[in-house]
């Protein structure tokens, strides 16, 4: 390999490799039906985030390109999506008014901000991060976003304004408010909502009794937004109403200039956290829906790269002046289905929604703004997953509890509190259930090698051999626990010599529990009963050989709970 | 029993069935002693707590006797002690200037609140919160606390003034008003901290060398703190340089009135966190030293009891105008040296101090500053622990730098910041720790029904038959890594057809790494691979029968790994 080719495949993307020439027409096919739902997406997550419409479009260019050249799954679709539309308003909107220049500055810093948040993690591979949030608390987080945001999509709908510092007044306003709907863009919008919710399930079978060929009818089931826009935008030019509801109004034609975001001081201090939430919360939604692809591909997907290509996307989005973007669920599942081989149908996407930008503005003047918001409604219904609630709360009462409670603190204080609330309660229940660890007095399954807990079994024991087995790692959070439990057992077995704490199952021993440990040897030799250590693990040996535990404990370290029974009862005083 | 008698035994404290007569002789002894101790340090620490000095003393009145109603203790000293003083200042500070009205009035809210969490948790029984801290963090905490006390009272040590936001400023601030040190207090402050210091270690094996009676050697020796403030004193006065230097001038003479603290909104608004943590860090030390003297005398010790007592003596410190107290060390040992039977010794040791109050203000006007400020600082050195930290270090890399950064949040960033640090630093390494759990592949050893780490023994495998076992319970935090780890020991085990993964370690399975492993199954499938579960736990398998896991699972669930073993390598296929 020479010096030019190694340098050509270091900065090549990890698809190119595998990319053949017959791949191209599909790709271009995939591009142009992912357009075709990225526009009216794109306009429509735009005012959600409170950004004008023409901002989704700019939102959805160099992001993709950026992704295609990174990324390391080949159907994802990069782009504006719900859940961090609905993030960056609620950033934003402290800070200035909704399509304010300010507001579209400050989005733009945000997207940048987020992006290198995202870059910066995938340089010093923090991939492990997506860990940190439980399943529970990512599905009870998206379903109280997703109900945050059909509720304040309700007035775009209906064509009534309401407003308030919490969700609870918002409804309330908006309840008032309803005898002040506008009974046309009401009529349009809920039509157009039940036709996108009909369609999602029902088009394509109809199209398929009709005749119509499996492939034909799931292209044609996915242009219905597109063509719902573009007949709702028709209706309103025919019937003259722009002027009787909302509509985008003329947007301006051609590309965005292209600009690093400015960054105001103050403006950064309040936006550095929202851009690390919205990166986090972005890259879970986006890893999550690489790795069900990836799976289904059997592709290798590298987490640390998809933070790095995450990262230029919103890089790239703030270039442009778009608001931050992520890989969508929808979008994707369209591409790969679709047939792209790579993610070089989304750089054909991105050509699609530019000749948009270029030559089809005019066509959204007339847009009305309700059926932007049936769109968008349409999408979080499919958010909200109460059955994963019922799932959670049967097999475990604290997770559906945690899963609840974030999906009631996004929708009653909003999302940085939800995620907060979601957060604590996964720590807190991770904490307080380590902290009350299963331990068992154990003894011998008669004529085996084998020791059980006493109280499932029957089983041989020795009073003067007590045998405590101890069902976690020790930790500050639960040593003092620990130390109270085997208290408790040494006076139901008053006639004990020895006791022996069987490790197996403890992986780790941190400074609080050795000195627990060290104080338990301390107070149990004067009573004349001797501690002992049995099927102690490799790693946790290892580190116990560090510390001042071998030098001071009297009793033994036993290899197997078996030598130490053997050993104690036969040495054992008779009582 | 009488309804009577049960009435008497349900509102008598915990000890006083266990009391004797003969008893009160001893403990009025000891109170006497802890008196003199506790005056000198009640002043100091007032002065530490920006109260003005009676307040000490006012605050050492009622929590000695509500405790002695209450806790469950026999030795137990409550009162003002250092790192309670401090964090009240620091709570304090921004409220209101030390020593005015407002400050005290607001110390006596900070004391009431934070007696009331102490109380309300009591009740609540919530003694195992103490758990919540690891030993490292509350030892850098302490220490942290210590230096932080110890650079504060530099300044009346040396009677020059300095004053910043941060540490290091105050640092520089003093460092600068060097050349302005008042060289009379000096003087007097630095050989009194010498004398203290010094008297620490030698004043017994010089009493006992000079032939007093060793009991009389250690009474004299607890002694020198009030022999000092009162040598201090009559030199002053000899002196005439109550101009020259800081003195505490006159108090005023008797009780204080009993009230309720005022709660102001705002107030309230301030101090209810800084009361919370207050309550926290008081309850986890003076928890750790009862349970040290509880060992020692083998008493029994509730920790609910002891929040109950502890919350009860803060009330009773507020009702006095006085601010946050708790157990101190110092104090309760002597307690415990001097034969105290029961807390009626602090009983008596509160009468001393009123008569003190009504007998004996005019002996602490001409009492040099500088000398309460050596007072607080040798009792402060004693809080450093340096061996701690190396100990811990040296034990595990993540400990020690936990301590370590408590220690400096606390000094340069304020005791909240550092608590905050310390707690945060404990619970991320928890996570990281379970984050990466061990895993093994195991192997059959020859002859025998255990199974070990192939990586450590010679042990018996089939290629057919990957066995691993998981070293940790299954949570969000690492189910993503074991998934990631169980694939790449697939990749190395190619011909198998079946995984068995060996749960003996597993205490818990989570949402999250309960859907990990149906989506385990779900890819295993298609490649012809059977996934196994062996030695589930009782309380486990119990939990997993509520899900979807055994349904779905095509493989079976073994009691023993033996089992798996010896069925699985008898019914597969030969490759």
């Amino acid at each position: 390999m020479t010096v030019l080719h190694r340098l050509l495949v270091a900065i090549t993307p990890p698809w190119w490799s595998r990319y053949r020439l017959e791949f191209v027409g599909n790709d271009i096919i995939a591009g142009l039906i992912v357009a075709l739902m990225l526009i009216p997406q794109g306009l429509a997550y735009a005012t959600l985030a409170g950004m004008p419409p023409q901002y989704g479009l700019y939102a959805s260019l160099l992001p993709v390109v950026f992704y295609a050249l990174l990324g390391s799954s080949s159907v994802m679709s990069v782009g504006p999506v719900a859940i961090t539309s609905l993030l960056s308003a609620s950033a934003l909107t402290p800070l200035a008014l909704a399509d304010s220049n300010e507001y579209v500055l400050a989005a733009a810093l945000l997207a940048f901000l987020s992006g290198a948040f995202l870059l910066a993690a995938g340089l010093l591979r923090l991939g492990a991060l997506a860990q940190l949030l439980s399943h529970p608390v990512v599905t009870g987080f998206i379903t109280g976003a997703a109900i945050l945001i059909i509720i304040s999509q309700l007035k775009p709908l209906l064509g009534v304004s309401a407003s308030g510092d919490n969700t609870l007044v918002v409804v309330i306003h908006l309840v008032a408010a309803l005898p002040q709907t506008n009974l046309l863009a009401a009529s349009i919008g809920v039509t157009g909502l039940f036709l996108l919710l009909f369609s999602r399930k029902n088009t394509v079978p109809l199209l398929l009794r009709a005749g119509v060929s499996p492939n034909l009818a799931r292209t044609l089931q996915r242009l219905v937004p597109m063509l719902l826009l573009l007949s709702g935008a028709a209706l309103v030019f025919v019937g003259k109403w722009q002027d009787d509801l909302q509509v985008i109004g003329a947007l301006p034609s051609g590309i965005p200039s292209f600009a690093l975001p400015e960054l105001h001081a103050d403006w950064f201090q309040e936006l550095w956290f929202p851009a690390l939430i919205i990166g986090l919360l972005g890259f879970v939604e986006s890893i999550s829906i690489a790795q069900s692809f990836a799976q289904q591909k059997r592709e290798p997907l590298d987490a640390n790269a998809e933070l790095r290509a995450l990262g230029a996307a919103n890089i790239g989005s703030a270039l442009a002046g778009g608001f931050p973007v992520t890989g969508g669920f929808s979008r994707t599942l369209v591409n790969a289905e679709a047939g792209a081989h790579s993610p070089l149908s989304g750089v054909f996407s991105a050509g699609f929604v530019l000749l948009a930008l270029w030559f089809a503005t005019e066509l959204f003047a007339f847009l009305p703004i309700t059926l932007l918001a049936a769109t968008i409604i349409s999408a979080a219904i499919q958010l909200v997953n109460a059955s994963a609630f019922t799932h959670a709360w049967r097999y475990d009462r604290a997770e559906g509890g945690a899963m609840l409670g974030t999906a009631l603190g996004v929708i009653l204080f909003g999302v940085e509190v939800g995620i907060g609330t979601g957060v604590a309660l996964s720590i807190i229940t991770l904490v307080w259930r380590t902290s009350r660890p299963h331990i068992a007095i154990v003894g011998r399954v008669p004529d085996t090698e084998h020791f059980r807990n006493v109280a499932r079994h029957q089983v041989v024991t020795d009073p003067r051999v007590l045998m405590i087995r101890i069902d976690e790692s020790l930790f500050f959070g639960n040593a003092e626990s620990v130390y109270a439990e085997i208290t408790l057992a040494l006076g139901r077995y008053g006639k004990a010599q020895h006791l022996v704490l069987i490790m197996s199952s403890v992986s780790h021993i941190d400074v609080t529990a050795l000195e627990m440990l060290l104080h338990l040897d301390e107070t149990l030799r004067p009573q004349g009963i001797t501690l002992h250590l049995a099927e102690v693990k490799g790693p946790v040996a290892d580190k116990l050989k560090e510390s001042a535990l071998p030098a001071r404990l009297e009793g033994e370290v036993f290899l197997t709970t078996y030598q130490a029974f053997q050993k104690l009862t036969t040495t054992s005083v008779q009582p």
